[in-house]
């Protein structure tokens, strides 16, 4: 008999790896052996603080939510899958009845159960349950490692979707973490034709060169936003038609919405501070749209058909793995900031 | 000979009805004997200043944008009207050749000659030339002073197309003025089926009740944001799909932000404060988008579509006339913000 | 203990009203004492052919899909609904799974249930079971008819969605049946600001004008295309911006295509001949775009806002009654066109 | 003095290399001494047939509009160019006043001038006068043959924004002339993630697969339209999101409207007959929109930025060179169809 275990989040720091219940499935749902697992910004937060966003733990939690593995039961009712293949875990499940769910926009979903919160269990484990039609089959020419990174490259489609990113688009990125640099891979696989990416972490600014962008611009605290403002237009030669922050830092927006170009687009990715004291008025007056990106929508099978393609290369954005024993050990490597995306691998990896 | 008079403005307060010289027209415009002209929040702005946003003036001034006259006189290469059309004077005249006026939206000009600012003179005056292009046929069965109060509803339409008003709307409308109410009687028009409006004048919002909306709600300075936002959604009933800042307060933009439904969208009309303490990240992450409107686009032939087939009545909301003589006590008197709309007569009201 | 019948058809003129099942609710559904439903076009092609499309019947079927009625039994998930509530039906449950589904267009499901199809009963019949969240409230100001009603309507403003009315359009409607008489409707309730509407029965025009049209034009088959074209355009004195056919002649599409506006929408409500002799390229050449409305997409909630609160009024588009037991004469009724909406009584008009 | 010279058409098959007058610029042109000029399929028709479209020339009119060459005298209120400048010519100049133009829709413009028409002459001449705000400066590190290619590019891009090419798109261009293949490239450039393209000439199917589809498929006149979607679908494994129409003939419109995936788009870029027969209902009713592209909008920017970043190459869409004094002999090559792009140089090739 199959037994399971889990990297469960018992509070702040304190993260076993230990049995866990084994999930059954229902007639929509299917039973996956999980492969492996990437780390996100929203892991190391849950795992410093105990908390999920307003929300605190009543009970503990298993982590992860970028997760991939090979079918191993399917139920009755399920025609999209069977026994073998190999999937990407779309972490959500969506009421389906709502008007966001109705009106396409589930991300948005009134009741979802969503991986690593409150409302449903992550993907850190041996064994791992999840409704079938947000499992994505991965294309045979990409790796394990590659299906677990389609999540967060799902949440970048989805944030430059919403940013509305066009061939001939001039972009600054604030923020050269992996969701920065996956927001430059996507908006260079959708046409812009110059990105200039910013970061405090030299280490980053250099994997985002050679993934990306054609600049980078390394920033301080000290600096004033005028100032970064300056160097960033003098670098690019020009105002950007779109500006990602995807640091959510209140000094980025303040940035974004000053040079941003007439007519553009401020998309924020990520969760900044709850107020903040922006130059709004002169953005609005200049049609400046601010628009946030919340999770992501029908980004999965875009991203499989990218990297599949070859449109987008994940290879060299994944850098560092950990067996999952070593799951505690990552997430505190993962704080440092220099890692670009750490897997976490729960089969040995080959 | 004709002789041409204006009210100039030479600075605070300092506005005087006098002798001006007679314009000269080129090949694409015409000479308008002008009729009548709208006050609005600009024109008292400018008058109180003696500011045009942040430029000083150097040089007297003559207000007003928000003319309707009669064609006395049309340039060679004019083919879009006759000596004797009555026209709406479409306020500005773009470069047309900016990336902005190539790509529709010439309210973005580089550009522009704008009447009454440092680019271009009103038309607060007997005689006044505009490119015939910009300047719009009155339909018979409207009024000249409906012509004249096309301009604020051009601008409200804009505001409403920018805001993605639809069928089955519900909205919010933060301000009574003017602007506020032209934007409810819009979106009446575009089927928005559940409308309230806030202010702090009670006789705003009669009129505004008479006009264009379900609810309207008296508030004042000294409640709280969320006693504000309380009591609207009370009234309401539900989250307003779309929230119209048309008052310019940072409260507004707090309440609006906070308020309005998930997905929705807050729509800035008019200038408020240049730095604004707001809750942004909590509406973007609710993707919520947030948008301004700028002055107006392609919409004159809309309103003068609108008004003339009855679809809006702009009787009612043109409340007090006064004679071109007066417009210094016109513009006391809209000061006060008892008015709805002001009508200057530079020919004698018949 | 609770019997059913229904009008049940079992080949081409053959229906019948008999005993049918009682339905059994699983935990999603309510059951629902239906008050009445309308009957429509593809009710008169049902009956006439045995036919669905291209499927033959290989059962008998319950004809209906514009019922409305009273839930009398709640299934243990539904939270939307209650014992007592009054609810229009909007007739399918789509599958949530496919792409069309998560896109936010169960309209295009794969593999929806739909009324009085091979795929779902209908429910012109006294109990008729249906998922929960496909059952829209009916508010208290509205009767039960226009509760029915609701279905074409919502027919309409998808319709109207797809061809982006907006505020001052100008508008032809090529066929006023109760669809192209909605769309009237709706885009009247959009801002549309002049619309003409064509038909080779003169009662239809009548009442079109009453409800919706500025301008009305009876055809008769023998015009030639070019002739209908001139006569639509001189009486409209511009070209429109959108022609929705609504009455699926190969004629009307050719007149859409050579007499809409330069930059215009073709939209095609309905169903037309298989192959059609039209000049495509020409329209195509003028970014005329051509556009199919495929049943309806989250419009019960917009159909029910505009009637609530009075920007559509669908009382005079109701203009006859039927028992249920004479819906048979009720259909060959229907089939003279000169009826606008006609409702079968499940339960005694009151 | 500088003498000039240009390729005059006369009638069919009468082209001439003769004197040609000196073009005087006003204040707001340039004069450009013409490098090079590409040949298309209209400069063929119009060689082959003598005339225009629906009109006939009354007048000898010089060929080309896709020409690049250095400015060499700037009107009085010429601000974006100056002596020395290497530009793409975008080959027209819209009137700037009518809804069009003024919608950010200029290619539908009433009143244009453009390139080789009864409007305006063309350039494939020594000396050429163009407004210079439609001369786009050529970036330093293309060369004068990219500058004049940039043209049919700017006109591919054009079709691609029209059928909404997105990141992860599946499609199928039915077509492999130089319009058909930089559709492919735009698209490839935009995201798209499988290409499919087909034609009845085998060499051009072979650049297509070098330069940037995913597969060809060789077709014929003689197959039937089901043999030739079949064939489409087996060998892409699903239906394309997007079909566009490269070759004008009447059976890709059927294919196009029968393969297309529910809720999709067909495209159709170029001239077709005038009227045709085609499954268009089928089409609607699954929600395919089908959209023509005309001309080119607010491309030549993205052109040029597509090509100087390197996001599509055009060096092997360049295909064949002649001298102007070969014209002739030039278009008589085109017209076997076995070249991809040929450049007529005026100025002699280095």
């Amino acid at each position: 008999m199959m037994k399971n275990y889990a990297a469960v989040l018992y509070g702040p720091k304190d993260l076993r790896v230990e049995k866990w219940p084994m999930p059954e499935i229902n007639d929509k749902e299917v039973l996956i052996e999980i492969d492996c697992v990437g780390i996100c910004g929203t892991d190391i937060k849950l795992y410093s603080s105990g908390k999920c966003g307003l929300e605190e733990f009543t009970e503990p939690v298993v982590l992860g939510h970028e997760g991939a593995g090979v079918v191993i039961k399917v139920g009755s009712e399920v025609t999209n899958l069977a026994v073998g293949d190999r999937v990407a875990i779309e972490p959500t499940q969506p009421c389906r009845g709502c008007e966001y769910c109705k009106q396409g926009r589930y991300n948005l979903c009134d009741q979802p159960r969503y991986c690593s919160t409150t409302t449903g269990p992550g993907n850190m484990c041996r064994y791992y349950k999840h409704v079938a039609d947000f499992c994505h089959k991965i294309p045979d020419n990409l790796s394990m490692e590659e299906g677990a990174a389609m999540q967060p490259l799902a949440i970048a489609i989805h944030a430059c979707n919403r940013a509305g990113v066009r061939l001939g688009c001039t972009m600054v990125i604030l923020g050269a973490g992996p969701i920065g640099v996956l927001c430059a891979m996507t908006a260079r696989a959708m046409g812009a034709t110059k990105i200039l990416i910013t970061d405090v972490v030299e280490s980053r600014l250099k994997i985002a060169k050679k993934l990306a962008v054609d600049h980078t611009l390394h920033v301080s605290p000290e600096q004033s936003d005028q100032e970064i403002a300056e160097k960033v237009l003098n670098t690019l030669g020009t105002t950007p038609n779109i500006t990602i922050d995807a640091c959510g830092f209140e000094s980025a927006q303040r940035i974004a919405l000053k040079m941003t170009r007439t007519g553009g687009t401020v998309l924020v990715v990520g969760i900044g501070p709850e107020s903040v004291k922006v130059p709004l008025t002169g953005a609005l007056l200049r049609e400046v749209d601010v628009r946030g990106a919340y999770r992501l929508l029908n980004t999965y099978p875009l991203a499989l058909a990218a990297v599949s393609s070859g449109t987008i290369d994940l290879k060299s954005f994944i850098t560092h793995h950990f067996p999952l024993e070593k799951s505690k050990e990552a997430i505190e490597f993962a704080k440092k900031g220099e890692a670009m995306k750490i897997i976490i691998h729960v089969t040995k990896k080959s």
